[in-house]
């Protein structure tokens, strides 16, 4: 995926999250005009960015709420439940456990690992803390799609080829380093330092 | 600052990521054709980044290392310390202040605030946990630039206002709202659920 699909599908997402608003407030269509002001951007961005995955409006009639959400919900994957595992239990990791918004997307963390004996066999919400040397196990009998990596930067490549042996091809990385990944494998960095600086470029102007 | 040019700050800050690297191996001149590949970008757009904001190379010879590293620090506001003050001390916020980037990159938390009275006086590598009711007093002799709100959703508007009041431009924000704020401050949302959501577009593809 190149950059600028990348923010397409950001800017998916964001339409996704105002058409269950608006599907909550009972709204029944909605316009592409509408569907920008949220994102600061222009409808004529809005109609190029559905119009890339299908005819979803009509003109002068706007989008039906329910049947957009649904699309995108489908274009974006959300019509599933992808099993995910958490690799890490420090306090980033748990951090990501308590993050209500992952379960709400029909992403709900099924499984905690870590390789501190320490962590290994606490309870988190009624789940348990496994030892990473499990993950092989549990993955045989059913891999996990998305991997999310909350360990310290110099175990997440060693981390990330385990996880890339037992089936994940989905990688949410915390860690502050690049991962080396075969082609078929997604990763996404969540990179603090890349946001932060695009704050101090804003107070800097 | 539109979407277009957020997206060429974040390839700003990933060349100033890889130049650090390369001054480290004592490389002192550097392609735009480098500089693409880390960001599987053309060298195309290197040059149109960089040609933004000055004539930093020369045809044929590419860029100095060390001079274009300066150059891009200076963009990015990353030649003076911010002030930063951290909000929330659950578990999100002892992942963030742990996170060793923050500090390396010239963005040091200073303090640390709570509104939980089992975390107030805590010590944090000998940083005390204040109350948040503290924060006016504390702002008011030398105002925070930057505040890295992790506080719970419900909370996040009304700890923004707060800061805001007091002289803080800058906020990254990790509550899963959108912020109401005047024009002149700066919000920056981490948000998880658009990677989770980009992962698993990659995925379904």
């Amino acid at each position: 995926m190149d950059r600028a699909s990348s923010s397409t599908v950001a800017r998916l997402s964001s339409y996704f999250r105002l058409l269950g608003e608006l599907q909550g407030e009972g709204v029944e269509t909605v316009s592409s005009k509408r569907l920008a002001e949220r994102g600061a951007i222009t409808s004529a961005q809005v109609r190029k960015d559905l119009s890339r995955f299908g005819n979803f409006g009509r003109r002068g009639l706007g989008y039906n709420v329910h049947r957009l959400r649904d699309e995108i919900g489908q274009i974006l994957g959300l019509n599933r439940v992808w099993r995910v595992a958490l690799v890490g239990a420090g306090n980033l990791g748990q951090a990501l456990f308590s993050y209500e918004g992952f379960a709400k997307q029909g992403f709900p963390i099924e499984a905690v690992f870590d390789t501190d004996a320490r962590k290994i066999g606490t309870s988190w919400k009624g789940l348990e803390v496994q030892s990473f040397a499990n993950f092989a196990k549990v993955a045989r009998k059913k891999p996990f799609n998305i991997v999310i990596l909350a360990v310290p930067t110099e175990a997440a490549q060693k981390v990330a080829n385990s996880v890339i042996a037992e089936g994940t091809s989905g990688i949410l990385n915390f860690a502050a380093t690049r991962l080396d990944v075969p082609p078929h494998v997604a990763v996404r960095e969540v990179d603090l330092s890349i946001a932060m600086e695009s704050l101090s470029f804003a107070l800097s102007q």
